[in-house]
């Protein structure tokens, strides 16, 4: 008979598996299992500590509606999807960073040059960049998915005051692949901490908090949809992003401008007499 | 600015941990998450299967019930559930083994020489032992909690044709910590496989048998309580139990006995005139 002892455990499960299985599943699931199993060995997990794991897995399937992933905010605190995308990350390319759960599908057109905060109070900040391929050349016709928080730190599939498109906006670069819009900062802001993910901050020490930044899909013909965000240089969240999503080369300086400045060829074009920011954010796409 | 990569991102991950976290959560968590990375890394986990991980677990979450939890059984068919039970069986005790999903609270009391089969029919089974200590003397007026499958494969709380204490009893050990009851022989099953944790069998070309088995949860003042598993010799799935349940000193054999030899002192004494099994299985529990 077969003895199954706390040594040979990762074995026998390995030895399960029928010969014909498909090569990758078979990898990921064994060493997805292995790991499982180093962990409880090293830590010599409890009875206790197994059951608060399989109560917070639980709790975390009943919070989970199509509006608030746990298990997607859980990956992200603990720095998995940050992981995912940074191991997938094209040299040379503009790095990837989380995605979030608060894209929308159908985000309205926003022509170059337009205006994503509408009727939001606030210091104006242009934004603008170019998107190139790996040798530098432009790209025309990229798309860019943006979208961000409201001042109020909330993106608008959280806040009910917000239609669902508020500060979402699809863009098509120019023939010379540039892009340029304006908005209001967005702000720094927590994630959704009521739930299980916020006892593992708080049993950590952590706070929830996120560095302010913009989000971008951008995508072109040939090209590997990247997934990104840009962050200001001076947010005071930057160096403990709570979801890991900080690069080097995605971090920018939002450039003062005096009042008087704001240039022609925008929506708001005349209508800024104040002073604004401005920041300059290119994308770089890997081919597909 | 910290720079976080996919090869620091442990290191980061750790140092966000606040200085008074107690040492236990941050062991824990910091081990959990090195790999949960690691295994990220190992493999060069890709999106999509990073995105199939997180569906898996919403869908778990789904169908989970106070009837029927899908993490239980995720950790039981990972061999997890028997590794968190290995490492805390104690040398010389009696070792443990998954409790599982369908043990049920206020078990009816069984008496010594009891029958728990009731009107099923079917070979009778006739099970005793002792229970003792570590040094090997009995303990008297130990509890046993003890219950199978009907002749169905069903549990009580998964057959809506089964009252819900059907092959459930509690037992106390006499003065000489002896215990006897009277069944039907258990039978293997199958663990529930119409769900995610399904598709993981299914997946690796695993079938979702465990071998036939009686539970019981062992317990008396001053000593661990001890749930475990007794297994026949002769069950086919005892080489491959999908949930890790089966241990070398679990498995006994069923004598065979002849017909018309059904001693005295059981409630079924005077009625049973064909042949029946017989089984023993001492339990030796460790001191709290």
């Amino acid at each position: 008979m077969r003895t199954v002892t706390k040594d040979n455990i990762t074995d026998v499960f390995a030895a399960y598996f029928a010969e014909d299985t498909d090569p990758r599943t078979r990898e990921v699931l064994i060493a997805m299992t292995r790991h499982i199993h180093d962990f409880a060995r090293e830590v010599n997990l409890t009875h206790d500590e197994w059951r608060k794991g399989l109560e917070f897995l639980e709790w975390a399937g009943k919070i989970t509606t199509p509006e608030r992933n746990e298990f997607v905010l859980l990956s992200d605190v603990l720095g998995m999807s940050s992981l995912v995308d940074m191991q997938h990350s094209v040299e040379g390319a503009t790095s990837s960073s989380v995605l979030g759960p608060f894209h929308v599908s159908n985000p309205p057109v926003l022509n170059i040059g337009g205006d994503m905060k509408r009727d939001f109070e606030g210091e104006v900040l242009l934004v603008e960049g170019t998107i190139r391929d790996l040798n530098g050349n432009p790209i025309p016709g990229a798309k860019l998915d943006i979208w961000q928080t409201a001042p109020n730190g909330m993106y608008s599939s959280q806040d009910p005051d917000q239609d669902i498109h508020s500060f979402h906006g699809l863009m098509t670069a120019d023939e010379n692949g540039r892009y340029a819009f304006t908005t209001v900062r967005p702000v720094s802001y927590t994630v959704p901490d009521d739930g299980p993910v916020g006892e593992i901050l708080r049993a950590a020490g952590r706070h929830p908090w996120r560095p302010s930044h913009l989000h971008y899909i951008a995508s072109a013909d040939g090209f590997r949809s990247l997934v990104t965000e840009v962050f200001p240089d001076d947010d005071p969240y930057l160096d403990e992003d709570t979801v890991f999503g900080v690069r080097d080369d995605l971090v920018m300086t939002y450039v003062a401008q005096p009042a008087g400045s704001f240039p022609e060829g925008f929506e708001l074009s005349g209508k800024v007499d104040d002073a604004y920011s401005r920041v300059d954010f290119d994308l770089i796409l890997a081919p597909a």
